[in-house]
């Protein structure tokens, strides 16, 4: 072969490699919390990663731009397809194209891996994992109030102890009241000063209600003199969106009044207090109190999908951010309703509603409170077999094939060095054993079993203590036909 | 909202949807590969879905043909990405970028989705699963051997019977000797004539030895009167060729001497020859004899990228073909020896060699055999509490939050629909018992429950049977507070 420029070995930007003992730890994470919907009556539904890229709600993209945040290619009939990049527009898909078949309501549920077409960074990346479940076809707020119950309990049975989190519940409608009672309804003409207030109350947490009411009125001057225009809005309507974003009380009851104030005089604001305090019943008959179901008029939730109830399951424990600052973990899901999602592709009108949890920063959070779920553990290598005699290799395999028959993981060494490199291959496998028969003990028909963990103890215990020869026996003989009794009695040594 | 025209839901050609029940036993199928796969010291390792396309080993796609076989799209670098078309060139491109912390000899498994470009068509999809397993870092053929004994040990782990499975090991050196004993080693100036042998060797299954015979030498005629060019071999060119290609005998140590024979001559050949004794020495040892594991010159694999043993996981049972002729199920994997495949990464030599199932035919396999892996058994559907009364909606709640506290999936109905309907409802959820609860009984404090597999037996007992009355009650009242006690006993009957 001649001699051809080497490829440069390089993961894609954006992308990870995954390691055994993390997707061993992810695996139950991902089996709890299937668990968890399945006691509720969810069923497990699989779709592509690829879908007509007009499935997605994307138009067409055009030659220059195909990959506009999503990835987009053509097949062989020049139809553009595009990596999904949430689970719930194939969801969508699936249902709409299956919908007489499926029961209705249709309680399904999902993991898998994403993509988004998007300058990748620290925490950001283009493949990542989502889970969702989703009910569609119930109109009723139960079906919301069912799914915030269903993530505390699984946030339960991850480990996430009750206190360290909660489900915030908020309803869109609700900010469409506020905007329709101060006269700027959802419509073309108002459009401008709408998103003047949008941005204002959005600047809550950077500015205080002080500076959100400069903005909603005549204008704010900021510390470097810059000026920004105001929403012009009279007075009262100024206190009327104040009195929102300051509607987040010491009880739901308490919030849901406040709101209520805020919302008045519009049906649509009113209709979305109603369903708040619906799903708060709903709760608290299910045994959810407000320490784990919070009405919360904070939640936004990015999507333009969603039309009522949204939903943010937050972690409430510390950490410190990147400059040394202690602050909450924060979400780690959420949802909503999502009433024209299935409606784009039907005639009649599909309600649905749905919750999807961030995998790799659960996985994260769940790391940082040590929940058992993730725990690693030791990872458990396999016993090796060590090769001191190629010719006798046969013999090797017949011991491997021994100690698997039995249960046992083990593997025989299979590359071409000495035996001090296999002996350090041993220890980065995390072996607990290592079997050596060389000619010596093949003639007397036993095998050398050395107990790496006893091994590395009475290493340990030579520098630390002069009595270290009274620890097990690290290295001993067996005969041949013992060979598996005494590997699992080391086993066993090293799980007591 | 204005009426926009609807999209219409389809799932893209080449793509599927999965259900719940397939899912379930496809993932046990998957768990005991692992588990088979874990026993012999594999570790479990994730690439994601796409590769820089030079990882892949295609070149750069060009502007208008982008997608030739794979699928293909450019970042916001402009770089080339490709959808991964197989798991093990991204297993190279891994295992070269992490050369240095990876033990050696590596061996690694996993289960993915890989994509093909290539016009679907029936059991051809655009994405599909594989689930392989490599060793990369080992030169001897123990590795190759391994490899094979772990597909066995597999398919017996999934409900094969022995007898029903053989894995089928060849060698490319084998064929290349042959080759160079004729003069015809793999150089520009024989490429011609290769080609004609290779096709002709290709050919015996359909034409026969005597098809072949003529296509070495000096042609043949079809039945249509159509003639192709021969080869223009020596007759004694010939008779080699022929003895490669009827080399499988009775005894693997038989074919083992017939392959020698035809490879007489080549060093090549002689190494190929020599490497599958050794395999078979190395079943041996390990316990599997050749009803297991067995040398058949008759294995190809197309790829290329093969450079020594290569293996076949065939399925021995009977099926019925498309046109209704009894035929061999045939291959669920396969995989052999890719010395070059890290080696386009770096300087230094790396031998590998790996083995790959195709988990939809392998699923497909087992449930012909009525493998229990795979079996659904009934599908278990959850108690589904029904809505007599909108107003009393929060009580429903309560019950199945305590029927879920309890272990006991289930639901509450979450549609708008009446009685009936929400009975249909749970039938169509496959639910063991309902749970009713109207003014009457709640005035009494008591629900009703409806035992549906009961039921459904003593409506089947009346027309059969006058005395369909001893059946055990299908609907019964209990006091609102034994409602859990006495769901579980129904389920322990459905379970009995």
């Amino acid at each position: 072969m001649t001699e051809t420029a080497k490829v440069k070995a390089r993961l894609p930007r954006g992308f990870v490699d995954r390691a055994p003992a993390d997707l061993a730890a992810q695996e139950r994470m991902l089996a709890a919390i299937r668990a968890s919907y399945e006691l509720y009556g969810f069923e497990a539904v699989e779709t592509p990663f690829v879908e007509y890229t007009e499935t997605l709600g994307k138009f067409l993209p055009d030659q220059d731009r195909p990959n506009e945040g999503v990835f987009s290619f053509q097949d062989d009939d020049e139809q553009w397809l595009s990596l999904r990049y949430d689970l719930t527009a194939p969801l969508a898909r699936f249902v709409a194209e299956n919908f007489d078949r499926l029961p209705k309501p249709y309680r399904s549920y999902r993991a898998g891996f994403v993509f988004r077409n998007e300058k990748p960074g620290p925490g950001r990346f283009r493949q990542f994992m989502q889970f969702d479940a989703d009910t569609v076809g119930a109109a009723s707020v139960a079906a919301d109030a069912e799914i915030c119950m269903m993530a505390a309990d699984t946030l339960e049975r991850l480990g996430v102890k009750r206190g360290d989190y909660v489900i915030k519940v908020n309803n869109r409608k609700v900010l469409d009241g506020v905007m329709e009672a101060i006269g700027l309804p959802d419509a073309p003409e108002h459009h401008q000063r709408r998103l003047k207030v949008l941005r204002a109350i959005d600047k809550l947490d950077r500015l205080g209600a002080d500076g959100v009411e400069l903005l909603l009125g005549k204008g704010r001057k900021d510390e470097s003199g810059d000026f920004t225009a105001g929403a012009e809005l009279e007075a009262e309507k100024i206190a009327r969106v104040l009195a929102f974003t300051s509607a987040r009380k010491a009880t739901n009851a308490q919030t849901l009044a406040a709101l209520e104030q805020a919302a008045q005089g519009s049906a649509r604001g009113s209709e979305g207090v109603g369903e708040l305090r619906e799903i708060a019943a709903f709760a608290l008959a299910g045994g959810y109190g407000e320490d784990r179901i919070l009405i919360d008029p904070s939640v936004v939730r990015g999507l333009e999908y969603y039309t009522g109830p949204v939903f943010e399951a937050e972690l409430t424990f510390g950490v410190t951010d990147e400059k040394g600052q202690p602050v909450r973990f924060g979400s780690v899901g959420g949802g909503g309703r999502y009433d024209g999602l299935v409606g784009r592709f039907r005639t009649e009108p599909v309600p649905a509603t749905g919750f999807s949890i961030g995998v790799s920063r659960l996985f994260a959070a769940l790391k940082l409170i040590d929940s058992p779920i993730v725990g690693a553990g030791a990872q458990r290598g396999p016993v090796v077999v060590l090769v001191m005699d190629r010719e006798r290799i046969g013999a090797y395999q017949k011991m491997v094939a021994a100690l698997r028959a039995a249960g046992v993981r083990a593997e025989l060494y299979l590359g071409s060095a000495g035996m001090k490199a296999q002996m350090k291959y041993a220890d980065k496998r995390n072996a607990p054993c290592v079997v050596i028969q060389g000619s010596d003990e093949a003639a007397k028909g036993e095998v050398q079993i050395k107990d790496l963990i006893e091994g590395a103890k009475a290493a340990a215990a030579i520098q630390s203590n002069e009595e270290w020869k009274s620890a097990r026996p690290a290295q001993f003989s067996v005969a041949e036909d013992k060979l598996v009794d005494a590997v699992q009695e080391v086993l066993a040594r090293r799980d007591a």
